[in-house]
């Protein structure tokens, strides 16, 4: 039976934010820390709801051969900001965002060592800094109760050599035929599934195999993974 | 029975393309441009492979509201980033670029009107515009024989009001409670799923509820209008 | 007598805009959508006067070459904002902007195909939408009364081998010693020249000449095509 | 009798540059630097010719209010960009480019006060610096003979309440109907015209007189003061 | 004994600036244009202070290639940031900013020519403009009294061939070991010291040394010639 | 007697790089990666010597509120390019460049944490992540022997409420009148020194002493806590 790999979390790695949460899946690190910010977006200003958003990263060097900063070349690339709507819109699915009225929650995941899975990590570390974020609100009294609607976790998924693999380093990633990263609520359902045949298109029996095998990943490791911090 | 909105195809809607198509899908309207290009990027060069890559943009007022050039703001959105990386993506998957070695073709899709589904359009069209430039290649002695691998075309799908509906309008995508868009090929087989649940999660059940519609679509409609126009 | 290429000129070609023109000169064709804003820019806030410019763009594939959209540099070139800034200028001298206080209107110019005389083309038919968002404006009670103050039409001539051409195609404009745009009014009068000496300086009987030509190719065609459009 | 406001020449005002030269008109001061680099834009590349490019860029307090400088914005103005191209493309009119094959003379004309008239102000300086740039190149053994073709200035004119003025200033430029720039060579030929009746319509009688006013300013003062500093 | 190089400082170099300083020393000339702004930055608002701030460019060919212009990269080098940083921050000492409550005073240097200290060469002469704009507040009745704080002058030092060299110009600096830029006021206090070995380490006594040479030029020269203007 | 903050240093933090230095100083965190690269900038093509250079960026939540990513505004602030530009300056002095030529060395300095002193901790931890990219290379027969020229480390120095303090943290920072930077080597000998009077001016005999709080705090215990790392 194929599994996750190892997962380690530290809360709490960095002092100032409300939320800071390194996430270790295999060789994969990616630090999430969430900021409270006491202002929405103007297309939400005096609107009943608050917001959830992300931004994404790699240190230059997280990487085998050293990447140039996106700020150097004066924008994010196109990976970077798919990855970051990404990250941003399955974690808004984790919030009633009326219980954060007037307020942001800015997600940053900045990848300090890649080795596949960089953005289902920070989606699935993301959302514990998420939690922790709004546990500060509510202890500082910025709100009555937490609006969390439940824990929130992602993986990859992709066929190599005609088998359904879970959980792709670099190295299998690398030679997937599909590869696809599923993310999951803790009821089990889909917030969001992307698959893309990069070397050979793929029939519907392989989509249920690679997302049952998602499934199991993510309802029997990640989310568990998640509750045991608070249990 | 469900059924994809009307479709009109015009073929050599500009002169200097290699391959241009104008395709109208409802009231979404989006001229697909191929260019035959004797060249290839930086990391193809010297190599065995050509290379299909597309840009994507909307006329400002090919919405309902005037929306800003993105020339004006610098960089391209998220969003058309995005999408372009999709149908570059997914048409690739259509090529066997190592016949067409040492070229690229680029796919220019601009939406002229918009009303729902404009990448899909974009990718169905953009599919005729790229054959036609194939066939250009050959004609003009470029390469031996087209290495056209078959068709591929795209659809939305989505969860309206708990009812799976096909071939979204602007009007239904912004009821929807999930937004998916798929891509296949002639045999049926998936080349790229993406589904968002926007509003609420779906199980999975719904998922193979919309790809059931997403396939009928396609291999029905679709696929035929292609193969229509050379028959 | 030399004459204008053969002018086609659709109206509501998109359906979103206040005012949608697709006008074909030869084998030039330019889409010019005429957008009501209900604002203006800052320098007039709180005045008295409303606003009219334009935005200039060609299609990647509009030319012989592909030419690498704008939006990839990060800037809209020297040549794209000298035209836009011609088009917006000539335009507002076709409006009594005291008539259309508080709001703009936004003339976007996309040119489809191009074959010589695109910026004329653009204002030839870019004053035609602007006519019909003026009267959009009207029915829609956002002004009480037209305040067109008549037609605008240009067109391009050039010396050509010592002898003035009228209308100049890509074939010509890249042969001709001098190549002029002329703007003018519906009673003949001077909105806009500008004359450059590309090949060969030109003396001021040249300059009477191809000012001759223009009048005749503007008064006899160009005005009575667009005023043929409502009779 | 109009005429030109009075004009100082001073070259060599800068020590490095190959042609430096500092042209006040009225209240107008320009410094126009021509440097002389060996090398050629890439699409002369190998080819018979050379190539003069120009530059244009205000002090930000140049003018009465202070304006930000265009670096601040990431991008030069479309007004700096349509004027630069003017000041390139006249002043190749006055070489024969095939007489400085290989090399480039960038001509930098920095506005260092404004009262009106800094574009043509730019293009009679600018010839002089060009003029001694090409001076330097055959001094130098770049070169064998000076290619120039002969001098080249410029006014502008305009219809100030009914009246055609020469050499407007900032006050008379603001109250200006039409505003136009001419250059000519010393044959009194025309370079280049540009006119735009920025408040009423013109007509072909009250070009003529601008015409006729502006080639007496350049022919009867603005050559012979380039002339004089070589006698 | 080491001087400073022939300096020669003409007031009121342009027309419209408040205070306009053209500043040469040795072959350096700079520049210096004081604007009086009815407005302060953001972080001010409402606050009890003023602002005074800077910004430094050099024309393309002040130098002995010509540099491309920054505005052409879009953006200012990090070279230019930090020495228009250097200039803003030192000459901030020179005001108490409650003294121009709601004003800002943006000095402009501009290199004309460079040899050499420019960086300092702006401070000392941007000091002379500050003081003249200050006083244009108190006649133009914007201020009741002037609250400027002292004279403030700039030189740089540095060790070349073992021994220490003052007022370095670009032949020198080329040279030279060690590179320092010393700001003092009036009282020969320090208000910036600045000090890179670009090629060998320094010992402490070196910096003395260099210290009592710049302390030398500042207060028996520079801030003597700065006084003199107003006697 | 003051010391600096404690100091944590944890090498090969990550796995990609051939330097990776985790150095800590009391709350400030900073991550340092050094990249070995085989080619060096364009100035020094074909050239007998290698190359070092330095990036600076801190994670958005490294200090008390959320800074905005630079790469979202377009560009490094001026800051930013000022530190790196330090940084780069200052560890290009540790290594003979002729040593590695072909090589460059890119030392990426990434605050994870901030509580002053971010651009000191660079330099000092940026040393040891080069030093151990240059024994990478050496173990990797790229170079023959390690071009070390000994050690090179970095504090902060500040007159607080006339007393002068060693190693400013961020609330000593905010109320120091002066604030100065400064590099040592091994030797004792300066590197560099930079001092600001954001307050107040200060005397020789301030400079003085706050120069000797900094030559303890870096030979007594910067400089032994690297060197113990190899013992």
């Amino acid at each position: 039976m194929q599994s996750i790999r190892p997962i380690t979390i530290t809360q709490q790695f960095t002092q100032h934010a409300e939320g800071s949460v390194l996430i270790q899946i295999g060789n994969t690190k990616v630090l999430c820390n969430a900021s409270v910010l006491n202002r929405v977006p103007r297309f939400l200003q005096n609107g009943p709801k608050g917001w959830v958003t992300a931004e994404y990263s790699m240190l230059p060097r997280a990487t085998h051969e050293r990447t140039d900063r996106e700020v150097m070349k004066g924008k994010p690339s196109g990976r970077t900001l798919e990855i970051q709507r990404l990250i941003g819109r399955t974690l808004r699915a984790a919030v009633d965002l009326s219980g954060i009225k007037d307020y942001s929650i800015h997600i940053d995941c900045d990848v300090i060592q890649a080795d596949g899975g960089t953005r289902t990590a920070a989606i699935t570390g993301g959302c514990i800094a998420l939690y922790d974020a709004l546990e500060w609100m509510v202890q500082h009294k910025k709100i009555k109760k937490n609006p969390f609607k439940g824990w929130i976790a992602a993986t990859s998924v992709g066929m190599v050599q005609g088998e359904p693999k879970l959980d792709l380093d670099y190295q299998l990633d690398s030679q997937a035929d599909v590869d696809m990263n599923i993310v999951m609520n803790e009821q089990g359902e889909l917030i969001e599934i992307q698959g893309t045949a990069e070397q050979k298109p793929f029939e519907q029996n392989h989509l249920i195999e690679m997302l049952t095998l998602a499934r199991q990943g993510i309802m029997e490791q990640l989310i568990p993974e998640q509750k045991s911090l608070y249990s």
